[in-house]
């Protein structure tokens, strides 16, 4: 531990001072002091060290939101291990792969995960331990035993600068990488929220998103430096939500649509009192958020820019002060706009969104070509598109050509994996897959496809060869035939024509 | 400029783009924007630029407050330029020293101060150019010509850890030490002033502390990333401060003792309004901290426990929450407590002070043994005590033994370099200096004397004596004779002793 490092361990040890006895985390009935949460997360680390785990090692995590996964985060930062969340919406191939790339010494995984990843085991040679998350089976030993009392883990070297956290994103070719965040640029994104939200230790986080997506992580971590408390949901559920927000009070929590729009009918319904809330952050319906906004007036929604390799929001603003914008650049951060050549454009022009700050991730987890690429001239290329107004309001204005993305509630798929898959169907010449915007899900997925001559193929068949290939949710919604793909003149597809011509739901 | 790196010059652009025509300097009838805030720092770093200051090059200062004091602090980030602002209230000798030790390229005094300066010129070898914030005379040549246009400055390798702002401070053997301040540093030390504060675009900030003390300048630095104002004082004057306060609606300011009591008392008499203000900082006495809550309830009296060698405070709390303590660990640094050998210590026992984190210093100037020393395994220490409530609340119990220190209206004296000039005068033999209670300055420095066989000397001839030698306010504002000094069984002086006998004024 350097003179000048400050880690997510050190919040943790702090808040076991300072708030002893309030709450930090709530699960069904069971609740945890901030003080027991030392203890829980030192009594891990012990068992993960005694497992082997020295600094820089992977902890590959594939479950539902529990106390035990928020152990896990904080017996990561005491080793200077590194976490990685897996989402488990993946297809089978896609987790392997996912595992595969980060070479974890342990894989911890909830019991409806356990077959899926023994049935791959064979490649995984780097794994020593399988740790299960309830009912254990195959290689899996019962997770209790890496909290049963031990010797303490060794101190270990963890600095500011040290990996914490791996989210596997901005897939190439249809594989992510791994952005690994550090210690020092996830207490950076803290920083800023507790500033612009005011967050103190009667804060009290609704944790409803994934722990694997950043946002889920970032809201606990947030809320938990200024000492407040995080419910832990397993997933998503509305009278659950409903239930906690009424009775633990809430007063903040991530969202990806449809998750408002659900609480606010199921809280119209059941007269659910939602007037603890104060802040509320995520990508949303302007009408949904009038709405939320106009029956619980004490809240504010929050919208941003951010991305996984920015460990946070890097421009914020509430939702009423400029609706339709992704706020202000934040106060650790430079955000800037370049041109394909890395100029610097004026207010009022469209470039790619760079950043240079403290929170700029490590890179992608061995990808050094890639990195050298993305962080050339010293800043980090988002391949996001913006601009920026008079008052230095940044407005998104899509992806990059080059790195389309497509945000079916909050998660992201990226074309190329989509058409990969697409054209594996034997009916099937090519396909252009884009988004149109969606009521239900902030944005779907869109297929336009060519059949090879003679061939045909229904709009449910395509959709269902892709599901059971890759994770449902990168699935199309829409799939619309037509005889040919526009060209460019050099006899590239046009996509932007795809897009012009079919980019309605 | 690294791809993780924020500077303190980042935060002057960010606020042009974004508060560009909101004020961000007061001084009498002028007003500065943001925007035009930038201008001048451009200007000021090209003038400096083409007199050939590179990054990690010195500019002293000796001067009091002035707009174009904060146009060099702005221009210093903007190179990478190392600020030396001086403690004017030293002495020439005290001033020499404090630029040999920098050995800056560039030397900026205020018109008071060029005689001087002048005077010492030759043992300034290494000062290329000297620049008059005034009338120019001597050596001096104009502060315009700096700011005359012309070429920008070059893009400058600034880092977070590079060195910004050296305090001279922490003396030993009667010389101050150089402590050198980096970008992330200070920035840190903003961001937890940001939120405790809850500082924004519409505070102001009253500059009435010197910009060579770190809290007039880290007020000056937390108010201006917030976007706000700062009012600049060229030093404190009851009147001028009551009248910017109520006409620029201040909302914040740092003091020491006596001022907040002078200020209350003109108030009074005056009828001035204060409601403006909101959080207040500083060392005071609790009856005037008292009387100035109840006069003004909408504002907040903090206190903590910082010094120059961590960039600002690392324990704050708002002073009617537990009155008599230095608060609570803020949420960016480890503050623990140690005893002789580095053990850190439980709750209740009291030993020396220790910090690690983002805020600590990148160590004394030119000083590799003594920096090994304070930063040995792993942690800054502060040569201050303190102990730790149940509630991890940090309670001040003095300097160090070994690092005793005075601090009357907030300045540091060490007891060794008084008493090292005490012992020049030819009556006296040996002398100790302590501090003591002082209704007006916080603390006051009395000196407890032993005069030769024969010889005799009065209190007002000693403290004239100290007065003329060094700075006026290391001078005893007590001074009592004895017969001989205590002693320890080792026969050498009990400091401890003459305390228990003499710690009274």
């Amino acid at each position: 531990m350097g003179l000048r490092d400050y880690t997510l361990f050190d919040v943790i040890a702090r808040n076991a001072r300072l708030f002893r006895d309030r709450t930090a985390l709530i699960q069904e009935g069971q609740r945890v002091t901030h003080g027991e949460y030392l203890a829980r997360v030192e009594r891990l680390a012990g068992g993960l060290a005694s497992a082997g785990m020295v600094p820089g090692d992977r902890i590959a995590v594939l479950a539902q939101n529990s106390l035990e996964f928020l152990d896990l985060y904080g017996a990561a930062a005491r080793l200077g291990a590194i976490l990685v969340p897996i989402n488990w919406r993946l297809s089978a191939d896609e987790i392997t792969y996912v595992i595969s790339d980060a070479a974890p010494r342990i894989i911890v995984a909830g019991a409806e995960y356990q077959a899926g990843i023994a049935a791959a085991e064979n490649a995984f040679p780097f794994a020593e331990r399988y740790y299960a998350l309830g009912q254990p089976a195959g290689p899996f030993a019962p997770f209790a035993d890496l909290g049963a009392p031990g010797a303490p883990a060794p101190a270990a070297e963890v600095g500011a600068d040290s990996g914490f956290l791996m989210i596997h994103t901005a897939a190439v070719g249809g594989r992510p990488r791994g952005a690994l965040l550090s210690h020092g640029g996830l207490l950076a994104a803290n920083a800023q929220l507790l500033h612009y939200w005011r967050l103190g230790p009667t804060d009290v986080n609704l944790g409803m998103l994934p722990l694997f997506h950043l946002t889920g992580a970032g809201l606990f971590l947030a809320v938990q430096q200024a000492g407040g408390a995080t419910v832990v949901l397993p997933r998503f559920d509305p009278e659950a939500a409903l239930r906690h927000i009424q009775q633990d009070r809430v007063t903040v929590f991530g969202e990806f649509p449809p998750m408002l729009g659900t609480l606010l009918e199921h809280a119209e319904k059941g007269g659910h009192d939602l007037s603890s809330l104060r802040a509320v952050a995520g990508l949303d319906a302007p009408d949904t958020i009038g709405r939320f906004e106009a029956a619980w007036p004490g809240a504010t929604f929050w919208v941003g820019y951010g991305q996984s390799e920015v460990s946070g929001f890097v421009t914020l603003c509430a939702f009423r002060d400029r609706p339709g914008s992704a706020g202000w650049p934040t106060f650790l951060n430079a955000v800037s706009l370049v041109d394909d050549l890395d100029t610097h454009l004026p207010v009022g022009q469209t470039g790619e969104i760079v950043v240079r700050g403290p929170m700029v991730f490590t890179g992608y987890w061995n990808c050094a070509a890639d990195n050298a690429l993305t962080f050339r001239n010293g800043w980090h290329h988002t391949g996001d598109l913006g601009r920026f107004d008079e008052t230095g309001c940044l407005w998104y204005a899509g992806r990059s050509p080059a790195k389309e993305l497509i945000k079916p509630g909050g998660e992201n798929v990226y074309p190329a994996e989509v058409e990969k898959v697409i054209v594996e169907h034997p009916a099937l010449l090519e396909a252009v897959v884009i988004g149109v915007p969606d009521a239900q899900w902030g944005e779907a997925i869109k297929a336009v496809c060519v059949c090879r001559p003679g061939q045909q193929v229904t709009a449910a068949e395509v959709i269902e060869f892709v599901g059971g290939r890759i994770a449902r949710f990168k699935k199309p919604k829409h799939v619309t035939f037509v005889a040919a793909l526009p060209r460019t003149p050099a006899g590239a597809i046009d996509r932007q024509k795809v897009k012009d011509e079919h980019g309605r739901a």
